[in-house]
C-alpha cells in the first residue's frame, strides 16, 4: 500500500486540522491582523534532506521511506530542495523529479514549498513554473547571491517581483546568509510584502531584531515570517514569526512539533526549557557539521541519511563521536 | 533638596521592592533553579550618557540633574561608564569621580554597576578597585580587543579570573561586538560563570541563540544574563535573560521598565506590541546615529543631552531630521 | 570573411610569438626554476563578457564582432565564462555553445581557458569534459561555494583532484572571494600544484602577501600564478605572478598588454605610472559597478556591451556619468 | 660607555647617511615628483618591542641593551609605542617615558617616531604634545577605533586636522585594521595628504592595491606610505611606497634593510627570493602569534624579548617549537 494511501486513510490530518483551529485561540502567538493569510505558513515544516544511494545517484524509495516515518509527525509541511536538500547539486531534471515524488507520497492537507530559486531571473521563473506543475503548493525562491555586490535593493526587488508575478504558485522569499553571503535587505522584505503573490519569508540568519522589525512592517500584508533554524525558534515565535522551517526536523520532528505547540498555547516556561535542549543539536547539524551531519544524524533516529554528493565529505569518526556527544549530552540520545 | 534626599523620603523604592517580590512569583520568566542571586540583576539599567558643557568638560551638575529626573522610573540601577558613557573619553581620573558623583546622588537601593574595564590585565585590576572605592556595587568589565587577534578563550579565562579574583565587587562581564570586535566565547562565559565573584553577562551582540544557550549553559551557576540593547529585550526575556542594558533607556525610560514589567507577567502580545515600537528608536541611538543621536534625543525628553568629545560629532541637521521621524513614527513624539 | 580567416593570414600571431620568446631573457619577471611550464599562461587574458541581445539572448554575432577587434591585442588568450562572463546564468548548453563559438574564432596558437566548475564536483567533471570537447585549451574551475561552511581544505584538495583525474585538459584553479565568500585555502593550493594535470591558479582576492606565497610554495612545481584583477597586476609580477586574467581587459586590452610589457623588461616606473591610471577604471568595472559598468565602458571603446542578463541590472544615468569621469580622469576618455 | 656615546663615536651614520644619497639616483623606487620631502620616512623602521620584566614592570635596561645591538643595523629609525610596543599596555606616563629613553638612547640622525594616539582628540593632541617634548621626531597616530562605527571620513578628516593643527611635530598617519576594525578612508587620506603637517601613512592593511592608489592621489602632496608589515614590502616598493614599519625588524632587521637596498636598487630578482623567505616568519611573529612570539623570536636572535604584559599569554612549547620551525624552515635559523 502506498504511502499516500496510507495517510489518506488515517484520521491524523484531520485531527492535526482540528488542532490548528483550536490553536488559532492559543493567546501565545500573535494574531493576525485582518483577514487569514491566503495559505497558512504556521508550523514546523523540516527541509527534507535529499537521500543519495552510495553511488550518489537521487534514492527516490529511500525518500518515500523517510516520507512515510515522517507522516505520524504532525508538520505544517515539508520543504523540499531547500539549501539542506542539497540542491545546488541536483540537475534542474531531478529537482522537479524529487518534489513531484514528494507531492505524489504527500497528502494534500499538507504543504509542500518546493526551492526555486535560480542565480538568473529568467531560470528561476522557470524553475517556479516547474515546480508548481510538480505539484508544489508554494516557491521557496533563495537571492541569488554569485553576484552579491550587485544585488542590491533595487536589483533584489525587481527579480522577486518579476518571480512573483510570473509564478502561479505564492513565493516565499528565503534569505540564508550563511550560504549567500547576503540579507536580504529589509526595505526589500517590506516592499516585496506588499505583493499579491509573495506571501512569507524564511529568515535563517538569526538576527531576531530583523524578525521583530519585518513581522512588525509588514503586519498589514498578507505576510508571514519564518525562522529559518530550530536555534531561535521560541525566540521568532516570542517576536511574532508564524512558523519555522528546521533543518533539526528531519531527525527531531516531534519534539520541533511540540515546541510549536507549547508557544502557540503560551506554555513559555515549558518551551523555554525544551528549546534548550535543542540548540546545541541544532548547531551541530548545521553550522558545525552541515549535512553530512544531519544526514548522519537521521540514522541514529530511523531515516535513511547516506551520502552527500561531493564536495560535502562525510564526517570523521571523532566528529561522528562527537556529534553524537551533542545529542546524548542533550537527553536525545 | 539633594537629589539623594528626595528619594530617600519618597516611598517608590519601597514599592518598587514589593513589586519585584510579587514577580518573583510571575510565570512569564525563568525562576532560578537554586538560590537566589547573591545580587539580583533583574531589571532595566540605563547605560548613563557622560553629560559634557560646551567646551567638552564633564558637566556634574547637567549629570545630576539627569539622575533627578531618573528617580521616578523604576529602574534597577544604573550602569555608568558604559560603552554609552564614552568611557574611552574619559581619563582615569574623570571615570572615577563620575561614579563617585552618581554614588552620592543615588539610592543605596538602586545598583550602580561601574565599567572599570581597560586593555591591561593590571589596569583593569586597579582600575576595579577605584570603582569599588566609589561606590559601585559591581563592575562592568569590557573585553580587551586591542590585540583581537591573542584575545583566545584562555586568554580571556585568565583575564577575568584575575580581575574577578582581585575585586572587592561582584564582577559582570561585558561583550560588546560593535565595538570591540570580539565575541567573548561561550566557552570562556561557562567557564567564568563559575567563578564566585563573576556573577552575569551584558551582552550586546543580538544573536538570540548565544543568549539562550549563555542561559541555559549557567543555569547552575550564581550568573545573570543581560541583553545589552532594548532590540531584543522582549526575545532575551523570552529565553531566560534577567534583565536589560539599554542605551535608549537614557531616553524611553518608563517604557522600557513597562516591557520588562510585561514580560515578568507573562503578557507577551503587550509586550510584543511595546516591543515593537521600541526597535527603530533603538536602532537610531545605537547602531544608526550612535552617542550623538542618543544625546540628541535625550533633549527631546527633557534630559540634558549636550556634545559628546570629539572625535565624536553632532548630527547634521538632515540626520536629527531623521532621528526625530524615527521617534515620532513610532508614536513616542 | 570569416575571423579565423583573417587572423589565419595575419602575421600578428607569429610576431606575438617572437615577442614572448624574446621576454623570457627579460630580466623583470621571475624566471622558472627548471623546466618550461606545460602550458605557458604568461600574459594578458580578458574574461569576455558575454553578449547579450536586448531580449537577453546570447549575441553570438556580437561575440564574434568583439573577438574580431580583440584579434589586434597581444593577449595570451582568453577566458570564456570567467565571472565576468555571466556564467551563472548561463545554462549548461548556452556555456558549451559559447566556448565552441569563441574556439572557432580564435586562432589556435591564443589560449582558451573555459570556466567550467560547478557545484557538485560530478557536473564539474561533466562541465569540464564538455568544454574540452568544444575546443578549450585549459580549464577554469572556480571553488565549489554554496556550503562554504562545509568547504574545508580537504573537501577542496578532494574536489579539485577527481576533477583533476577526470580532467582531458589541464586545469586552473579559481578563487574569487568577492564572488564566492570563500579563499581557496594555502594548504589546498600547495597540495594541488603537485597535481599533474593542475597547472596554476588565478586568484582575484588581491592579498599580495598570499600570491607572494603561493609563487614561493609552488616553485618546484608546473604551477603558475595568474593575478585575478588589474588593480594589483604591476605588484602580482613583482612577486612572481605569471600573468593576469583582467575584467578591464575587456575595455582597455592595449594598455593592459603593455603594463604586461613593461614588468616583463623591468621597466618599473614606465609599469608604475601605467599602472596607477588603471586602478581606478578597473574598480569602477569590477567592485563598484559590476559587470553592468564593463558592459558601459566597452561601448565607449568600440566593443559591443550591451544589457546584462537579470538581476543585474542596468546603470543609471549618474551612475554612467560617474562611471565615464572615472575613465576621463585618468586619461583614457 | 653609554649607548648613545657609542654610536656617536662611530662612523657609522655617516656612512648610512652616504648610502642614502647614493640610493637617490636608484632607478628603481619611485622618485618624488617636485622638491624633497620635509623628512625623509624612506627605509625601515622597526616598531619597537617594549621589554618588560618578569613582574611585567618596563625594563629600561634591557631596552637599551636592545637598542645597543640595534645600533648596527641601517634602519632608517625606530617607531615607539606602536602596535607591537603594547602601547595599550602602558600609562600615559610610561608611554612618555618609554619615548624619552630611547631619544636619549638613540642618534640624532635616525629617526624616532612616537605612537601618541588616543581615543579622544584632545587627549591625542596632548599625548603628542608630550611626546613631541620627549624628543620624538614625528608622531604616529593611530586611528581612534572603539566607536568605529562613528567614526565616518568626515570625523576622522576632523580629528586628524586638529592632531595636525596643535602638533609641534610632523604626525604620520596610522592604519591597522587588524587591530582596529576600521581602514581609515582613502578619501581621509587623500584630503589629510594636504595638511602641511601631515607626512604620510603607516599602513598595515596588506591591500596593495590601497596602497598603489594612495601613493598616486597623493603624488603631488608631501606625503609618503610606508608599509606596515613584511609580508608586502617589495610589492609596496613596486607600487611607489617610501620605506616600511615592519615587526619583523625588531628580529631580522638587517635582512629587511637589505630588502629595502635591493628594491631601491632595482634589484628585483634578489630582491624576491628574499622578500620570499621573510613571509612565514613575519605571518608568524604577527597575525599567527602575535608579540608573544615576536618576542619569543626576538631571543634566538640575541635581543631582549620577555614576557608581554597581560592579558597577552606567553606561547605553550608547541607553539614555540612550530614558530621555531618556520624561521629554520626559511633558512634564518
Amino acid at each position: 500500500m502506498a504511502f499516500s494511501t496510507l495517510l489518506a486513510s488515517s484520521l491524523r490530518p484531520t485531527l492535526a486540522a482540528l488542532h490548528w483551529a483550536a490553536c488559532r485561540q492559543c493567546r501565545g502567538l500573535s494574531t493576525p491582523q485582518g483577514s487569514e493569510p491566503s495559505l497558512n505558513l504556521g508550523g514546523i515544516f523540516p527541509p527534507l534532506a535529499t537521500p543519495f544511494s552510495p553511488t550518489q545517484e537521487v534514492d527516490y524509495a529511500q525518500l518515500e521511506g523517510n516520507l512515510h516515518r515522517y507522516a505520524s509527525i504532525s508538520f505544517r509541511g515539508l520543504v523540499v530542495l531547500g539549501s539542506n536538500g542539497e540542491y545546488p547539486y541536483l540537475a534542474s531534471r531531478e529537482r522537479v523529479e524529487v518534489v513531484s515524488c514528494v507531492r505524489r507520497a504527500l497528502p494534500r492537507d499538507r504543504l509542500l514549498l518546493a526551492g526555486s530559486g535560480c542565480e538568473s531571473t529568467q531560470a528561476t521563473i522557470e524553475m517556479t513554473a516547474s515546480m508548481a506543475e510538480a505539484g508544489a503548493d508554494a516557491a521557496l525562491v533563495v537571492t541569488p547571491c554569485y553576484y552579491r555586490g550587485a544585488m542590491t535593493t533595487a536589483a533584489l526587488v525587481h527579480h522577486y517581483t518579476e518571480v512573483g508575478d510570473a509564478s502561479p504558485i505564492p513565493v516565499v522569499l528565503y534569505s540564508v546568509p550563511a550560504n549567500t553571503g547576503l540579507d536580504l535587505p529589509m526595505e526589500a522584505v517590506i516592499t516585496l510584502a506588499q505583493h499579491p503573490n509573495i506571501i512569507g519569508i524564511k529568515d535563517s540568519g538569526g538576527d531576531i531584531t530583523r524578525m521583530a522589525l519585518m513581522v512588525h512592517k509588514t503586519r498589514q500584508e498578507d505576510f508571514q515570517v519564518l525562522a529559518g533554524s530550530a536555534s531561535f525558534l521560541l525566540a521568532s515565535y516570542a517576536v511574532g514569526a508564524s512558523g519555522g522551517v528546521c533543518a533539526l526536523a528531519n531527525v527531531l520532528g516531534d519534539p520541533l512539533c511540540q515546541l510549536d505547540h507549547l508557544c502557540r498555547k503560551g506554555q513559555w516556561q515549558e518551551a523555554r526549557d525544551l528549546q534548550y535542549r535543542l540548540i546545541e543539536p541544532n548547531m551541530a547539524v548545521t553550522r558545525r557539521f552541515g549535512i553530512p551531519g544531519l544526514k548522519k544524524a537521521m540514522e541514529w533516529f530511523g531515516y535513511y541519511g547516506g551520502p552527500c554528493r561531493a564536495p560535502l565529505a562525510p564526517l570523521s569518526p571523532a566528529q561522528v563521536e562527537e556529534l553524537r556527544s551533542t545529542f546524548s549530552a542533550n537527553g536525545w540520545l
